[in-house]
C-alpha cells in the first residue's frame, strides 16, 4: 500500500484524490492547503489528516507526494521532498524557470527519489495507444508530426499577464507532446504568432493564436498550432505521418449522438473542459506514478522531460521576439 | 464498336445517353421517343438518327436496345427487341405483373439474347465492392442483413395510386439488393407499413414507412426499412453481419466540408437527388452491359433478377394486408 | 447523506461500490454476500459492515438497499425490503417470470418505496442524450427506431439452457431501450430468430441471431437485432428515424486512434466489455438513484418497465416458436 | 455554342476532351499534339480536326484554347494565342520563371483575353464550398489554414532533377488553396524539408518531406505540409479556423464500404490517382471557363494567380537554401 501526502486541496489536487479512491494499492493519508476548508473537505471524504505541507512531507505515513500547488511554491516543496526521500508527483510546469529545473533535476537526481512530471496528456489513452503503436513500428520512421492544440476560450487577461506567455503557458504540453511523438529531440524552433482572438492580449505582450516548426537531427519535422479560442470545443488532435502509414487521434466528443436534419450530419461538440476530456488520462497517471514507485520502475514523463518542455518553450518565445528560428 | 439503339429519351435515356459517349467501344446509333423533340435533342447530341421505336428494333445499325420507356410499354418491346435478336438493357421493373415478366423471361431465353435487368444500385461502385468482397469470404457466412432505403420526400398522390405500392416500387430495389448481398433467396416475407409522412398516402391504399424481414433456408435474416420521406436527403445504406466481420456503406454525403462550431462537428447532408446519387452506378451498369454482350459473357442482373424481386414485392404487399408472414 | 446496504458483492456490486466511493451524498454501510470474502473484501476498501442479507434489510444504518444478487434471490429480497420500507435499486431482470414480476410490482406499490430497474443502458449518456433530444421535439414524430445489439462472443452453452432465452436473457436490454425511444408500448411483436454462431445453442433450444420487429399503436416501428458474437466488440447501436430528422448513436470505440495504411483508414475496435462500455452509464444510474431517493423524485425505469420488458421478450419467445406475429 | 481548340491530347487533353463531350453549349472544334496518333484519336472520338498547334491558334473556327502541352511551350503559345484574341485556358504552372510568367501576364493583359491558370483543386466540389462557406461568414474572420497535401508516392529520380524543387512542382498547388483560403496574400515564407522518403532525392538537391508556414499582414498563418509519398494514398486535407467556427474538408475515399473485425473499423484508402481524386473538379474547371468566356465574366483563378503562387513557391526555396524566414 502505498501512502500518499497530497500537497494542494484545489481542483487538481480533488481530481488526483478521486483517482486515488478507486485505485488499488494506494490510499491517502494526509493532505495540506493554504486553505484549510478545502484540506477538510478532502480528508474527510478520504479519512486523511490534515497537516501543514512541512509535516506532509516530514510524515513517516507518508511515502509519495503529490505537488498540486501553485507553481511558484515547486522549487521548494521539491527540494524539501527530494530531501525527504520521497517520491515525487509534481504538476506541470516543473517551474517557470530552466534554471531553476535544473536545480530541481540536481537536487531530485541526488537524492535519487522517483519522479514524474505530470504531463497529463502522455497518459490519455488514444495518445498513449498511438504512441505505443510508433514505438512498435506501426508506421516506420517518423517523419511529419502535427499538433493541433486550442482551448475553448481564453483565460481572464490578468492570467495571461503572468502565464509566461502562450508558449510557457499553453504549448508546452504540445512541446512535450511533440517529444513524446518524435522519439528524439527537436534541434531548431521557429515560432510566429498572432493577437487575433483578443487584441488586450496582445497589449498584454502576448499571443494568442500561435503556430511553431520543430525540426530534429534526423530530419523530422513537427509543425503545432495553438489558439485561445476554438468554439466548437477543447480541440486537441496530433497525427504522424511515417514511412509506413500514418496516425491520428481526433477529438474526444461530447458524446456518440448524431443528428441528421437538411444541414447535414452533424455529431456532438468536443468535451470543453479539461479535467473531464483527460480524465481518463488523470486516472492512468497516478495509476502509472504508483506502479513505477512501488515496483521500483522509473516513472515517465520525468524531472528531465519537465526541463526539456521548457526548454523548447523559451526557444519559442525567443523566436517569436527576433522573427528568426532558434537552434538548441 | 457495339451499336446501341435508345428506346426512351427522357431523364434516364439522357443519362444512359452521356454513359455512351464517354465509354470506348460503343456508340449511340438510333434514338426512339414519344416526343420527337426530346428524341431530335439526344440525338443531335449523339450524332443519333431519330426512328419510331420498331424502326429502332429493326435497324441493322442497332445490336442492342436501351429500354427506357414507361413501365407498362416494356413487355412488348422486349418481346419485339427478342425476336429482332437484340441484346436488352431494360429499365426496371421489367413489368408490374410477375407473371408478365415469366412471359418475357420466356421470350427472352427462347431467342437467347442477353439482358440486363438496371437494378442500378448493384452497379454502384460502393454496394459493388461490400459484395464482392462478401463473396472473396471476407466476412465469412452472411447472417445478418440490414438495409436502409428512405427517399429524400413522397412522390405526387397521383403517382402513389398508380405505383404498385411501395413495396413493388420503392421497396423492389432493396429486394434486389437483400437478394445481391444475402446470396441466396428468401423463403418468408413478413411486412408492416403505416401512412406517417402523408395521411393522403394511407387514404391511397398505400403506406409510407415500412418494414420487412425476409428469412432464408440458411437462417440469414434480412431487416429492410423504407420511409418516402428523409430530410437529411437520399437514404441509402446496407450492412452485413457475418462470422467474420461485418461490412457497411453508409451514405454518400454532398461534399466532405464539415463545420465545427459550438453545435458540434457537421457533415454535409446526403446527396438528394438519386441521378447524382448514383451517377457512377448508372455509368457502370452501362459499362457492364457493353462489356457483356461485346464480349459474350452473362449480363448480371438477369431476367430472372427483374422476376425474383417482384415475386418478393408481391409477397410483402400480401404480408402487409394479411398481417401475417408469407412463404414463397 | 444516503446510507446504501449492498446485496451481492460480485462484479456488478463491485461496480455500484465504487461508484458510490466517488459519488457526493452517499455512503456505503453494509454489504453482504453468500461469499464472506466477497463482502469482507469490499467492506474493506469502504469502511462497511458486513452482515447478512437480512441485516443489511434490517438495518437502521441502511436507507436504501441494492440487489445485485443472482437473479432467483431478487423476488424474496424485493419484498423483504420493500416491508423494511427500504428504497430498492435492483439489477435486471426483476424475475424472469411475468407473474412474479406483477407480485414485486404489487409488495412495492403497496409499500410506496422507490424503486429503480437497473436497465443500464437508458442511463448511457449516449443514448440519454439521444432520448432526451427527442423528448424535446428535435426529430418530431418517432417514425422507425433501429436498434442493433450484438455481444462478442456468447456465453457458456451451460448459461444458454438456464437464460431463458435469447429474448429474456439478452434482448430484453433492447426491448427497454425500444420503449424508451418509441415513447409508447407496442401492441405486436414479430420474431424470428436462427442458431448460426454456435449448433449447439440450436440444440439447447435457443438461436443466437434474432431479429424481432415492433409496432405501436401510433404506426411507429421498430426493428431489433442481436446476435450472440460480433469479432468487431460490443455493437451498441441505436437509430430513430422521426418526421424532422434522425438520430444516431454509434459505438464507443477503444480510443480514437486511426492508422491509414494501403489497407485503409482504420479506426480502433468497440469497446468488448460491458463492463467497460457501459462504465459511465453503472456511475450515472447510481447517482440517479440517489438522488432520486435524496429529493423525492420517481427513480425511472421504476418496477413496471422491469414488467413491461419482460412481457415483450415473453411474447418474442411466442413469436419464434408459434411463427405468428403476437398481439399484446 | 464555345468551340474549343486544344493543345496537347496527353493525359490532360483527354481529361477535358471528355469534360467538354458531356458539357453544353461547348465543343471540341482542332486537336493539336507533337504525336499525330495522339490528336487523331481524340478528334475521332469527338469528331474535331487535327490541326498543328499554330493553326489551331489561327483558326476562325476556334474561339478558345486549351494549353496543355508541357510547360516550357506555355510562354510562346500563350503569347501566339493572346495575340490571336483567342480566350485561353492553360495548365499550371504558367511557366517555371516568375519573370516569363509576368511577360505573359503582359500579353494577356495587352490583348485583353479571357486567361484561365488551371489550379483545379479551387473547382474541386468539397474545397470550392468550403471557400464559399469563408466567403459567405459562417466562421468569421480566419485565423489559422493547414493543408495538408502528400503524394502516394515519388516521381522518378529524373523528373525530380528538373521539376524546379519540391516548392515549384508540388506545393505551388497548396500555394494557391492558401491564398484561395486566406482570402490575402502572404507577406513571409519559412519553410524546412528533409529528403527522408529517398535519399537520391537528396542528392539531386530537393526535399521530399517539407513545411512551410506562411503569415499574413492581418496575422493569419497558415501551415502547409507535403510528402512526397503517402502509402494510403492521395492525401489531399484543408482545415481553416476561424473566429466563429472551423471548416474541414477532409479526404475523397475510394468508396464507403466500412470493415468491422477484430482489428477495428476499416475504410477505404483515400483515391491513389490524382485525375481520379480530382474528376470533378476537372469537369468542374471547363465548366467555369466555358461559362467566364460564354457570359463574358471573369475566369478565376487568373493569370495573376498563377504569377503569385509561382513567387511564393520561389521565395520558399529561397527559405529553405537559406534557413530565414523570406519577406515577399
Amino acid at each position: 500500500m502505498l501512502r500518499i501526502g497530497l500537497l494542494g486541496c484545489g481542483r487538481i489536487g480533488h481530481v488526483h484524490a478521486l483517482s486515488i479512491a478507486v485505485l488499488d494499492g494506494v490510499c491517502l493519508t494526509a493532505v495540506a492547503d493554504a486553505f484549510p476548508d478545502a484540506a477538510q473537505r478532502l480528508a474527510d471524504r478520504n479519512g486523511a489528516a490534515v497537516l501543514s505541507a512541512d509535516a506532509v512531507i516530514a510524515s513517516p505515513e507518508v511515502d509519495a507526494v503529490i505537488i498540486a500547488t501553485p507553481t511558484d511554491t515547486h522549487y521548494d516543496l521539491i527540494h524539501a521532498a527530494a530531501r525527504a526521500g520521497k517520491a515525487i508527483f509534481c504538476e506541470k510546469p516543473v517551474d517557470m524557470s530552466a534554471d531553476r529545473i535544473r536545480d530541481c533535476v540536481a537536487v531530485v537526481t541526488a537524492e535519487g527519489v522517483p519522479f514524474l512530471t505530470a504531463f497529463n496528456r502522455r497518459f490519455d489513452p488514444n495518445f498513449a495507444a498511438l504512441q505505443a503503436r510508433i514505438q512498435a513500428g506501426e508506421i516506420g520512421r517518423v517523419e511529419l508530426v502535427t499538433i493541433m492544440s486550442r482551448d475553448p476560450s481564453p483565460p481572464p487577461i490578468s492570467y495571461i499577464a503572468r502565464s509566461g506567455g502562450i508558449f510557457r503557458d499553453m504549448m508546452i504540453h504540445d512541446f512535450d507532446m511533440a517529444r513524446f511523438l518524435l522519439g528524439e529531440d527537436p534541434v531548431q524552433v521557429f515560432a510566429v504568432g498572432s493577437a487575433l482572438v483578443d487584441p488586450e492580449i496582445g497589449a498584454a505582450g502576448d499571443v494568442d493564436t500561435a503556430a511553431v516548426t520543430l525540426t530534429t537531427s534526423s530530419g523530422a519535422i513537427c509543425q503545432i498550432t495553438n489558439s485561445r479560442r476554438a468554439v466548437y470545443g477543447y480541440d486537441q488532435r496530433v497525427e504522424v505521418h511515417g514511412a509506413k502509414g500514418m496516425f491520428r487521434a481526433g477529438n474526444v466528443l461530447e458524446n456518440t449522438v448524431e443528428l441528421a436534419t437538411g444541414a447535414g450530419f452533424c455529431a456532438a461538440p468536443a468535451k470543453h473542459f479539461f479535467l473531464e476530456r483527460y480524465e481518463a488520462a488523470y486516472r492512468a497517471e497516478i495509476a502509472h506514478f504508483v506502479e513505477a514507485v512501488t515496483r521500483n520502475l522509473p516513472a515517465s514523463p520525468g524531472i528531465q522531460d519537465g526541463l526539456a518542455a521548457q526548454l523548447l518553450a523559451d526557444a519559442a518565445t525567443l523566436s517569436l521576439s527576433t522573427g528568426r528560428p532558434v537552434a538548441l
